[in-house]
Order: C-alpha cells, then sequence, then structure tokens
C-alpha cells in the first residue's frame, strides 16, 4: 500500500555531505522535504460525476493529489467500476483498497452505530453535526466504531437537510403512509416501518428505474439539486419537506486503519485538511444549488412542494423514539453513541434557537422571504 | 519570503545517479518531492489565545506548518506581538508581513466593500456564506476588491450568527438606543448611527476596559462563549438576541497578492484545505461551546436573556436599507458586491425556509426543546 521511492531519506543526507562536506546542517533538512510516496485506491458508493457526492468524492481525491504535488497518488473508482456500491466496506475494510467515500449509514446490519456517522431522524444540521463530531466527543466514538472493523472516518462532505421524500399521492395523515414502498435507508428507513411502511435500500443510481417500473411507490433523495438530475418527477409529483429522517448527511472518508496508521503524521495532517475542506465546500455546493433546483422542478416539471403537517411529525417523533429503543439495546458502544448524540442534540440544538433559527426568523420575515 | 534548502532538486538527482548509476527513472522522480521552504508571517487582529478567533488562527498556522511537515515555515503574531491589531492590514499590503487573520470589515474605511467579506446587518449565515463565497461569485468579487490593495482573502473561521450585545438597560423601543456610545464595528455600527446611536469601533482586547469605566454604554461581542471570558457581564447584564449585525461573521487569512502569486499551485492548494478545514472548524467550536457558556452566564452570573422585538427589528431593518444605499453608491465594485450578496441571500437563504428553518422548527417542537 505503501512504497518508498528508491531514494530514501538516509541515502540523501549521506549524498548530500559527499557532495558539499560541511555543509551538514543544510544535508539534515533535507530528509524532512523527501518525503515518501504513497499510492491511495479510493473507492465509493456514488456513480461517477453524479453532482454532489460524487463530484465531491473526486474533488476530494484531486485535492490530496494537488496539495501533495503529486507525491499522494489517488486512483478513485465510483461505484461499480472497481466494486459495486455497497462493496466498498469490505474493500477497505480488507485493505485491498486503501479508501472509500460513502454515506456510512448503509453500513447499519454490521452494526447501528453506523447511522449516527452520516445522519438519524431528528438528528443534527451540518453545523450542529460538526460541533458533535469535532468538540463534542462524535470522533472518538466513531474512531471506536471504526476501529473494530479495521478502518477509521474522516468527515468529507454533507448534502445538508434533505427533503422529506418524492411521494405519488399527497400524505395527509399516517395512514397514508401504510404499505408504502419506499426507497429510505438508514434509521429513517426503520421509522417508516414503525408506521407501516416498507422500506428498501438501494444505491442512489439504482433508484429511478425502479420509481418508473413500480418496483418502489415511493422515495427520498437527496435535495433538489440532485433529485432534478434523477428525474424522480417522472414518476412521483409530491415532493414533502423537510425530512425528519436525514437532516444533514455527512459523507465519510474512511480508510483501510492500518494504512491509515502507516501514514506520516504530516501526510495524516494533509490528508485530514483535505476532507476537512471538502466537508464545507460540500455543503456550500448544495446551498448553493438546491434553492434554484427547486424553482425549477416547480416551475417546470409541475412538481408539488408540501410540507409535513405537525400530527405527521409528531408520529415520526414517536417512532423514532421507538427505533433508538432498539438501537441503545444493540451493544454498549450503540448506547455511548446514542447518548452522546442526544447531548449533543440537547446542547447544541438548543443555541440553535438563540442563534440561527431565531436569526433567520426575523430576518426573513422582516425581507419577506417565504417558501 | 521565499528561499530555496540548499539541497536542490538537481543536486538531488545528481548525487543519486553518482550513488546508483542505471536508477536514473527514480532519481528523476525526485525533484517533485523536494520543494521550496517557505516562509510565512502572520499578523493577526486577535490577542494570543483569545478562544475561537485567536486559537483558530493559531491552529490555522500550526496546521500548515503541519501539513508541510515544517517545509512551511509560520511565524504567528498575535495583535501587538507584530504591529497593533488595525495595523495588520498595511503590515501584509505592504509586503512586511505575508499574511493576516482578521476580520475584513475593520477595514471598511478602505473601502465598504470589505465589510461583506466579514458579515453585513440581516446577512448571511454560516453555510449560507460559505455556498455565496464558494458557488455564488463571492470569491470572484471577494479577489477583485482585495486585488486593489494587493492582497488575496481566504475564508479562515465562523463565528456563528452573533448575539445582539450587552446593554446596562432594557432595549423596548428604538428610543432606548438613542445616544447610545456602542462597540459594534463594521456596517453593523452604520445601522445603530442611523437609529441614534454612537458606534465606536474597538479590537477586542480593549473593550472590556471602556465598558467597565463607562467610555461606552454597550457592546456587542461575539457569543455566551467569547463573552464570558470577556466579563462583559460585570458592566452590563442584559444580553440581547438575535444580533442583527452579524449573523455569520467570517475571518480571513488575508495574504500578501505577489507573495501568494509565487507559491507553487500545490502550496496553494495546501494553504486553500488548511483554511478550509479552519472555516469549519472554528464554527465547530463556537457551535460546540456557546449553548453551555449561555447557560453558565444565566445561571452563575445573573444574565438576563432578552430577544429583541419586532418592532426593533422592523426598524433595524430600515436603518440597514438606508446604509446599503450608500454603500452602493460609493462605486461600482461596491454595487456590484452588494448586488451579489442580495441575490445570495434571496436564494440561499429562501432554500433555508425549506431545509434548516423548517427542519430545526419542528423537531425542536416535536422534543420540547425551547431556548
Amino acid at each position: 500500500m505503501k512504497r518508498r521511492d528508491f531514494i530514501t531519506g538516509a541515502a540523501v543526507g549521506t549524498a548530500a555531505t559527499v557532495l558539499s562536506s560541511g555543509k551538514l546542517v543544510q544535508a539534515q533538512q533535507a530528509p524532512a522535504a523527501m518525503k515518501d510516496r504513497v499510492e491511495i485506491a479510493v473507492v465509493t458508493t456514488w456513480p461517477r460525476d453524479f453532482p454532489g457526492l460524487g463530484t465531491g468524492a473526486q474533488r476530494f481525491a484531486k485535492r490530496v493529489q494537488d496539495m501533495s504535488d503529486g507525491r499522494i497518488q489517488v486512483s478513485y473508482f465510483a461505484a461499480g467500476e472497481r466494486v459495486g456500491a455497497f462493496d466498498s466496506f469490505d474493500e477497505v475494510a480488507s485493505g485491498n483498497a486503501q479508501a472509500y467515500h460513502a454515506a456510512d449509514y448503509y453500513w447499519k446490519g454490521k452494526h447501528p452505530g453506523w447511522a449516527y456517522f452520516t445522519s438519524v431522524p431528528f438528528g443534527l444540521t451540518y453545523t450542529e453535526f460538526n460541533g458533535w463530531v469535532r468538540f463534542g466527543g462524535g470522533q472518538e466514538l466513531w474512531d471506536e466504531l471504526a476501529g473494530e472493523f479495521g478502518l477509521k472516518g474522516l468527515m468529507c462532505g454533507n448534502t445538508g437537510v434533505q427533503m422529506g421524500g418524492w411521494f405519488r399521492k399527497e400524505i395527509n395523515t399516517v395512514d397514508d403512509l401504510k404499505g408504502l414502498k419506499m426507497r429510505i435507508p438508514g434509521l429513517g428507513g426503520d421509522v417508516m416501518a414503525k408506521l407501516g411502511a416498507s422500506p428498501v435500500s438501494l444505491p442512489g443510481g439504482q433508484i429511478y428505474e425502479n420509481l418508473v417500473s413500480g418496483a418502489i411507490d415511493a422515495t427520498e433523495g437527496v435535495g433538489p439539486w440532485n433529485d432534478e438530475v434523477m428525474k424522480f418527477y417522472e414518476a412521483a409529483k409530491y415532493y414533502y419537506y423537510p425530512g425528519m429522517h436525514e437532516p444533514g448527511s455527512m459523507l465519510s472518508a474512511g480508510f483501510n486503519k492500518k494504512f491509515w496508521e502507516s501514514l506520516s503524521k504530516s501526510d495524516q495532517a494533509l490528508i485530514e485538511a483535505a476532507a476537512g475542506m471538502e466537508n464545507d465546500v460540500m455543503m456550500s455546493e448544495y446551498n448553493a444549488k438546491n434553492g434554484a433546483a427547486l424553482a425549477r422542478l416547480r416551475r417546470d416539471q409541475g412538481v408539488q412542494l408540501r410540507k409535513f403537517n405537525d400530527d405527521i411529525y409528531d408520529s415520526f417523533g414517536k417512532a423514532a423514539d421507538e427505533v433508538f429503543a432498539g438501537v441503545v439495546g444493540h451493544s454498549a458502544l450503540a448506547r455511548r453513541i446514542h447518548e452522546s448524540f442526544v447531548k449533543a442534540r440537547e446542547e447544541i440544538g438548543g443555541w440553535s434557537n438563540v442563534s440561527d433559527q431565531a436569526y433567520v426568523a426575523q430576518r426573513n420575515r422582516v425581507l419577506g422571504m417565504s417558501s
């Protein structure tokens, strides 16, 4: 996975001394600049060039290479180009590839704790999530979970609050969800199951065909910018908000743990910064493009924007409590992850009432900006 | 500002050939990894170790050095250690130092456009701001403005929505603002002036002494985490929210433009990623720590949390319109910056009604999380 260049630091030091005896101080500085070459194969759960998720992962891969001036060589494989989307986990855990870019909730069948490191129902928004992971104990718990599978994860992108989904009919009461075959992964799918729907987990690239064929009745996607490209509106016109199931889905760069630990501290810092920047950049792009896309969908495609009513939200809340009760019963680690998440939601989510939530409400009221 | 190591790539290539003739292919790979050493002096507008603003700037400086394994040497100077806080601009524009970390609205006297690249009244929240700068034309306008002064800016931190300020008395009507000497920089200060207050611009480190001495009657700070450290509560007990004046203040890493352009593409990419990560990390820390600090202020210091009422917010809105009218009259560039900002506020701020705003309202309602 990692190979040294023919010229090692020691050889350079020796050579420099030969070339210029008496310049030993400068010669000893050379090894620091003569870094190992590194090769990273990245497999992903996204179709090539898929807006946001795919292009963001590709941008991250290119950035690592650019920042290192090509010393770190990154080979990027979209879903299906090397392994199937959902085989990314095993490919990296086994060490066949060095990293994946994915939504970790795809692995909730291996451990429900993974869901928390993408997004969970009634979970955290983008900035709240970052606060939890970076300063509220989230990263340490993620490291513990990932470590059990031989992995190490870094935050590397976010979609922001997702839409509630595409439906062929209006959803006015909880009864309207009963029997619905809906593509909705993660714990959000479990919430829908508690309410009588049949959740299905499919990679993004397979949703459209299943929706058009009628194999599924409804789907959540991501948001207007992505969903417009996916053409879900051809099969379902009612577009609901806000989504309770993924209020700020974080995409992760997951590394094979042994590979990660073999990297120098400086290469770890370089890759962390590339991932940290992409975490911000992907969110920026979703925020910049979702609004205009939603306007186009409503104007050009006859999409009907609908808001889940309070009764339905209350039902979502009760069902989520039941789902979480099942999660914390899974294992001590699942319980600790859940409890850490709940503490962050109270502290950081409560602060939102005084900051973002209070401010945007006043700003948009004064400016007459309605949805 | 930039000097080559004693050992150049060419010398190493030669040495390697001497050491192992016939291994020329490997030897030729060496120059790519043998990068120039770079020295960067960073001056700032923050006291040393000031939480968030100062520690974030210090973290950014250290990260650049760590990512490059010390090849890029960063010397960090807090306010007053090399030049005074507000002399940072000239120090970098002149090329005496290579970079500053500051709030660009401190330079609004040089051009009102600078205010937009920190935060303006009724402006953008953190994620909205990032969307504008990265994907809505903001960076290009910032480059144009900074270029006129020989500078190049990168987003490098954010405080999030700031509190409305500390007051000795309750603010129930706009009349209560009249005659108030208040520390409030940027265009927010101009809004207060329209409403009859006397705005003052002071570096953070000088606020406390002026508030305690009575030289000023009121001050805005940042948020609970910072303001608790500043002990403003010793002189003013009424803590208002939400602040209209700085809804997501971005801190910038401003580089001397010639220095920036002298850097290799890969070093530019490395520094951009370090800044991009700090943009996310600083915001994360504010979000993680503000809520608990606000609870402590209310419980331990007798701080009275108050919300600006709708009438006052309406007055803020009218005054802000007048301030903006003055800004767009300044110059064609000021007008273009303002118009780009307004477009981003409508598109991205409108999307918030369907995403973050709608979601957090429902989540916090269902969970019974009040402020």
